[in-house]
C-alpha cells in the first residue's frame, strides 16, 4: 500500500565507515542515513591531511555531507573542518560550546544532531579537555543497535586521553567516563579518536572489565594519570590555535 | 519452553573485530560465534608481531580459538599461525592446498570452515599468488547479513594485489575477482588483507563501480598490472620461506 511504501522509504539505514590517519593514528568516522532520499551524512573528527580521501568517498557513495563534528579541540592534528567547509558549501562545523573553539554550531549535553532520520546525542565528557564531548547514536526503535559511542580522547580502547594540559583534569575524566559512558548498555560500541595498537573498536562491557586505568578506583586512577610523564605533543602549538578556529580556518589563512 | 530455550541457545551470533598491524599495513580479522556456549573463534591473516595483542583479546573476550587461517602465503610479513599454535594448544592452521604451504588443514574451493554455528566458505581466487583464496561468511538464514568477504590481496579497497611474483597472473586475478567476488551480493562487505590509505572496509557494489583497476576491461587491466614497476618486497626472502611452513614455523626454528 501507499502508506507502507512511504514508511519503508522513511526508514533510516545507517552507512558507517571508520577511516584511519596514520601519522597521528586518528580515526575519522563517516555516518549517513542511506534510507533517506538525500543520504545526509556527517564526519566525526576529520583530519586536514585526509580531507581529500574522505570527500572523495562521500562523493562516490552519493552522500550529502551536512555536518563536520569534532569531539574536542585536538592537540595532535589539525581538524579537517575548515578545509571541508571550503570545499563543500553548506557543511556546518560542530563542536561543544565548552571548547571555546569557533564553529557554525555549538552543542551542549542533551543536544541531538540529526542526519536524515538518524541522530547523535551529545554527552558532556570533560577531563581530557574541558570541552570534550561524546557523540552517541540515538536511543529508539529505528536507531542503530547496538548503540555506538564516539568518545574522542575521553575513553580510548584499554586507555584514555591524557589530562595534563588544555584544562585537563583526571578527576573530571574519571567522573565523565563512569557517569556518561559506562552507564550506556554493555553492548554499546566504543569508537575512539585514536588507537596506537591497531584496535578499531571496543564495547562498554569490555572497557568496564579490561580498561587498565578506568577499572581502578578514583584515587589510583589519579595517581596513574599524574605519573604518565608524556612528552609535549609535537603538533600542539600549531594544532590548538588552528583548531580553536576550527570551522573557520580559512579566515586565519587569509589574514 | 525447553525447545525454545534450546533454539535460542543455539542461535549463532557473530563477534567481529578488525585489527591493524602498522608496519606492513595488514588487517587481521577475529570472528567468533558468541551465541555458542564455547564461543569458538578464528583469526584470518594473523601477523607474527601482533600475536600477543590478538591472543590477549581472545582471552579477555572469553573465546576459544580453534583456527588460524591465511588467505595466502604472504610475502610482506610473517604469519602468526606458527606462534599461535605454540601458545594455544589445539588451534589448527588453515591455508589453501594450492598454496603448497604447510598447515594442519588444506582447503579448496567449496569447503566450509565452521566455528560454532557460523561458517566461512572457501572461494579460489588465484592471481596474486596461485594459492590465494577468499573466505566468505555463509549464505543462510542464521548467517551474518550482509555477507563478509575476506579477500586477502586479491581485491583491495580501490586496488588489488600485485601479480608479478609467486606465480602471479593478472589474467587469473581478473577472472577470480569477476567470477568469485563481484558475483556476490552488492552489499557484501570487502575486508582486505591490507590497506595503505586508512580505509577499513568496502562493498562489492562499491568496488564494481569505483575500483580503478578492476572496472577496466581485461586487456587494459593487464596493461596496468604489467606497468606498476613495484620494488621487490623488503621482507619477501624472509617471509615467503617462513610462510611456506606457516602452521609449523617452530619446526624450522628448532632445526
Ligand atoms: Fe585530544
Ligand atoms: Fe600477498
Amino acid at each position: 500500500t501507499f502508506s507502507e511504501a512511504k514508511l519503508a522509504e522513511a526508514s533510516p539505514k545507517l552507512l558507517f565507515r571508520q577511516l584511519f590517519e596514520k601519522e597521528s593514528s586518528t580515526y575519522t568516522y563517516l555516518l549517513a542515513d542511506v534510507g533517506h532520499p538525500d543520504k545526509p551524512a556527517l564526519l566525526v573528527d576529520p583530519v586536514d591531511s585526509t580531507v581529500e580521501r574522505d570527500l572523495k568517498l562521500v562523493k562516490e557513495l552519493g552522500l550529502k555531507l551536512t555536518y563536520a563534528l569534532n569531539t574536542h579541540c585536538h592537540a595532535d592534528h589539525v581538524t579537517g573542518t575548515g578545509l571541508i567547509k571550503g570545499k563543500v558549501p553548506g557543511v556546518k562545523s560542530v563542536i561543544s560550546k565548552a571548547s571555546t573553539a569557533k564553529a557554525d554550531l555549538h552543542v551542549e549535553a542533551g543536544d541531538k544532531i540529526f542526519f536524515g532520520n538518524l541522530f547523535l546525542e551529545v554527552r558532556a565528557t570533560p577531563g581530557h579537555t574541558v570541552g570534550c564531548v561524546t557523540y552517541v547514536t540515538g536511543d529508539g526503535p529505528d536507531q542503530p543497535q547496538p548503540r555506538m559511542a564516539f568518545t574522542g580522547d575521553t575513553l580510548l580502547i584499554r586507555g584514555c586521553g591524557r589530562t595534563d594540559f588544555q584544562g585537563g583534569s583526571s578527576q573530571l575524566l574519571y567522573k565523565s567516563v563512569h557517569s556518561q559512558i559506562f552507564t550506556l548498555p554493555k553492548d554499546t560500541f566504543i569508537y575512539p579518536a585514536h588507537d596506537y595498537k591497531g584496535f578499531t573498536v571496543s564495547t562498554v562491557g569490555e572497557e568496564t572489565q579490561f580498561n587498565p586505568r578506568l577499572t581502578k578506583d578514583e584515587q589510583t586512577f589519579q595517581g596513574i594519570m599524574e605519573n604518565l610523564n608524556l612528552p609535549y605533543p609535537k603538533k600542539m602549538d600549531i594544532a590548538v590555535p588552528a583548531n580553536l578556529v576550527c570551522g573557520l580556518q580559512d579566515l586565519v589563512n587569509n589574514v
